[in-house]
This record gives C-alpha cells, structure tokens and sequence, in this order.
C-alpha cells in the first residue's frame, strides 16, 4: 500500500537524529523552530495554477530535505511511519 | 436520493478503525491532528477557475483517502452517515 | 413581489424538519455546525469575473440544497420566510 | 445639490417601516442582522477592474432593495437623510 | 511648496462645519462613523495595475468630497492644513 | 560604502526639525501618526509584477518625501544614519 | 555537503560583528527589529509565477545583505552555521 499525496503535498520519512551523516546538519539552539531532515518518499502531480494548468514540484523522490520540526501531519503506512505536508514547508535540499 | 456536493467539494465515505485492511493506516500519536480514512462517494464537478472554466479534482469516486479527523460536514442521506468536505482538505490518496 | 438576489446569491425556501421526505437527511450529533435543507426559489445572475464576465450558479430554482444551519440572512416576502445566502454556503443538491 | 457615490458604491434613502406595501417585508425575529429597505437614489460608475475596464453595477436609480439594518453611512444632503454603501452589502432587489 | 500625493492618494482641504452652504451635508446621529466635506487640492498619478498601467482616479481637484470623518493624515504645507488620504477613502463627490 | 535598496525599497535620509525650510510641514496634533520628511537617498529596482515584469517607482532620488513617523527600519551607512522602507509608506512629495 | 534553497529562499552566512569593515554598518537604538549583516551564500531557483514562469533572484551568490536580526532559520551544515530566509526579509545590499 502506497500513500500517494495531492496536489503540491509530499510525503517525507524523517531522518532519525543517529542516521545523521557526518558533517551533516547539526541543530543549534535558537529561537526559531529547529529544522528536521527527511527524504522524500512520495510527491503530489505539483501546484494547481489558477489558469488550470500545472507546475511541476522542485522536490522529487529521494531527496535530502529540510524541513520545520512540527511541519506535516504523521501517519503510519504499512507500518512505517511517514509525514505528510506541503513543498511549502519545505526550506532546502542537502546535496 | 444521492448527494451531489458543489464544485470542488467531495462526499466521503468514513471508513470504520476496525474495517481497516492489514497494513493499512495506524495513527501515531503526536501533537498534530489525527488523519481518518474514508471512501470518495461523490464528487463536485471542480474549481472554478478566475476565468470561469473549471478544473477537474483529483480525487475520483471510489478512492481511499485520508483527511484531518476533524475535517467536513456529517451529514446522514438515506440513513447513511457521510461527510461533504473540500478537496483540499484531503490530505492524499492510498493505492 | 418577489426577491431577486444579486450575484452570486440565491433565495432559499427552509424545509420544516417534519416534511422530510422518507430516507432523508438526518442530522447526527457531531462537533460541527448541523446543515440543514430548503429549496432554491430564486437565484442571482452569477459570480462576477474578475474580467468582468459572469460565470452561472451551480444551483438553479427547484433544487433542494443542503446548507449550515445559521447560513444566510432571513426575510419575509408576501409572508413568506425566505433566506437569502451566497451560493458558496451550500454544501450540495440532493437529487 | 447631489451625492453622486464613486466605483461600486450607491445612495439609498431607507423607506420607512410604516410606508411598507401590503405583502412586503417583513423582518422576522432571527440570530442574524434584519435587513432593511431602501430606494436606490445615485449608483457609482461601476466596479474598477484590475485590467482597468469598468464593470457596471447590477441596481439601478428607482430599485428597492433589501440591505443589512446596520449597512452603509448615513449623510444628510438637502436636508434628506440618505445612506452610502457598497452594492456587495445589497442582499437584493424586490420587483 | 506643493505636496503631491503617490499613486492613489488624494489631498484633501477639510470645509470647516461654518462654512457649509445652505441645503448642505449635515450629519445626523448615528452608529457608523461621521463623515466629513472637503476639497480636493491635489491628485497622485492614480491606480497602479497589476500589469504595470496607470488607472486615473474618479475625483479632480476641484471637487468637494464626503469622507469618513478620520481618514486620512493631517499635515501642513506653507501653513495650510491639509489631509492626505486614498481615493478609496472617498464616499462620494457632491455635485 | 552604499545601501542598495532591493525591489520597491528607498532609501530615505530623515530631515533633522530644525533643518526644515521656510514654509515647510509643520505637524500638527492629531490622533494619527505624525508623518516625517526625508531625502531619497536610493531607490530599489522597482516593483516585481505577477507577470515578471518591473515597474519603475514614483519616487527618485532627491526627491523630498513625506512619510509615517515611525515607518522603515533605521541603520548607519559610512557613519550616517538612513531608513530603509517600501515606496509604498511614501505619503507624498514636496515639490 | 551543500544546502540548496528553494525558490525564493537563501542561505545566507551572518558577518560576526567583529569582522565589521570600516565605516560599516552601525546599528543605532531605534524602535524596530535592528538588521543583521551577512553574506549570500546560495540562492534559490527563483520566484514562481502565477503563470508557472520563474523569475531569477535579485541577490547573488557573494552578495553582502542586510536582514532583520530575527530573520530565516538557523541550521548547521557541515559544521557551520548558517540562516535560511526568504529575499523577500532581505532588506538592501551593500555595495
């Protein structure tokens, strides 16, 4: 069973915090919300433009993201834990 | 009688936590709300776009979505509880 | 006399509660607002464009439409108690 | 000496509760604001659109129209109270 | 020294109450804001439109105007009191 | 050193009370915010239109703007002190 | 490892105040957010159009900025520290 998201949606499994590479993101105390990283499992078809036609999204499947530690909503697909939110809320790809 | 919902809303069909396939959707605890699973039973005829054309939804009769716990109207037709909720509150489709 | 609303707003003729037909709508108890039915009586010329053209309503008169519970503005023509709504406040027709 | 409204605005002199016809409104008692009545005395030269094109109104001088007991601006010109208020706060127009 | 307003700002001599020609605005109690009599005394170039062309404004310096009675921002210029406010301020133009 | 303004920002150098010309603004008391006179020091490379295109601003450099007293951000450049704010918080122009 | 913004997002690396060229920016005491130094380090693909078109940032890799001291988010790459903002919290460039 796959989780196929809508829209300009992605679905993203987090990175757990001792996955983390070396000289990977390390979090430092501020006071914005701490970033998570995450790769992309799944994307929607891209944003709905208001001439109804569509733009493709700038993430694709297996990218390294970024993203806000309370972005996305959590769900459980076959038993693996995925986050569902918007390329929005996404704010950069590792490379 | 049949419930037909506006533009680019959609009727959906909540599916029972105990009806759930194997494999299916767990809701994990956290501190966002819980996504629920339900059928697609009808469909709007689509966004009206500014320049007065419309643009087809995504989702289709018959498919598995998941949306917000809290998400749509219930509204019970021919003794049938249902929700009517905008397109955008869908959060994805399983496949 | 009769009320021609402008626009995109339609007249709407509440159904009592205890003219619903068999297999109607029955309201269940849940958090949100309890929508309620009436009939189209008469419906404005359509939504303005922003390119000054007019797109028709989705709704025409002898609909009966679903609608939240406090929508809309009510009015007595001829001693008859009508409300007047925007046709974004219906949710869909009941066919 | 005369009001002439601009854009999308019009003059409407409120009719009085006691000059109402036989069969007209009548304002029942209801958790939303009572409309009023009113002629439509000066109308604005239309809605400016974002293309710079003018989008004429829907009401016309000599209208009665229904609108929200607390809509528009009250002035006095000549002597006579009128009111000032956006066509979008017209509900509609009794014929 | 002249002050001319941007782009759809208007400057606005207030008429002082005593001033008031016979048959005049007089401002009656009620619950929205009073409005006020005044004359145009300078113009911006007018409305900026989303695709880069100018949309003249609807007053001229001239006229004698209705507004609310705390639009605008008072300054002086060579010792005169003026306000400078959007057109969209402005309720209507007395003619 | 200079202070490149990006898009639809100026920068403005403020004119100290007492530097104030003959017959200049003088501000009176009001209930609103009490505008400030400066110098246009640098303007930004114009307002970015939806369809990609730039719009040049009103104003230019050496012009004698009037603008709210607590609008921009203030910073020091070489030692002088200048406010960075959008064309649009510019009420007007002094010629 | 490098952080790739998207669209119209930077990374930009904050000057420490110590490494503050002469006749630089010196913040003053004033009301607002004081603004921060810093300096481009990589840029997004640009602005996304209504009509699905992009268009290019105007700051460049390189560049030296100025932004609101609370401004982006903090994340560490490779061990150093850097902020992800939006251009549009970018106030000027310095030259």
């Amino acid at each position: 069973m796959q989780l196929k998201p809508l829209q300009d949606r992605v679905v993203v499994q987090r990175l757990e915090e001792e996955t983390k590479t070396a000289g990977g993101i390390i979090i430092p105390d501020n006071h914005t919300e701490k970033p998570s990283q995450g790769k992309i499992v799944a994307v929607g078809t891209g944003y709905r433009l208001t001439d109804g036609s569509v733009r493709n999204l700038d993430v694709k499947v297996g990218d390294t993201v970024l993203f806000g530690k309370y972005s996305g909503t959590s769900v459980k697909v076959d038993g693996k834990e995925v986050l569902i939110m918007k390329e929005e809320e996404i704010l950069g790809i590792l490379q």
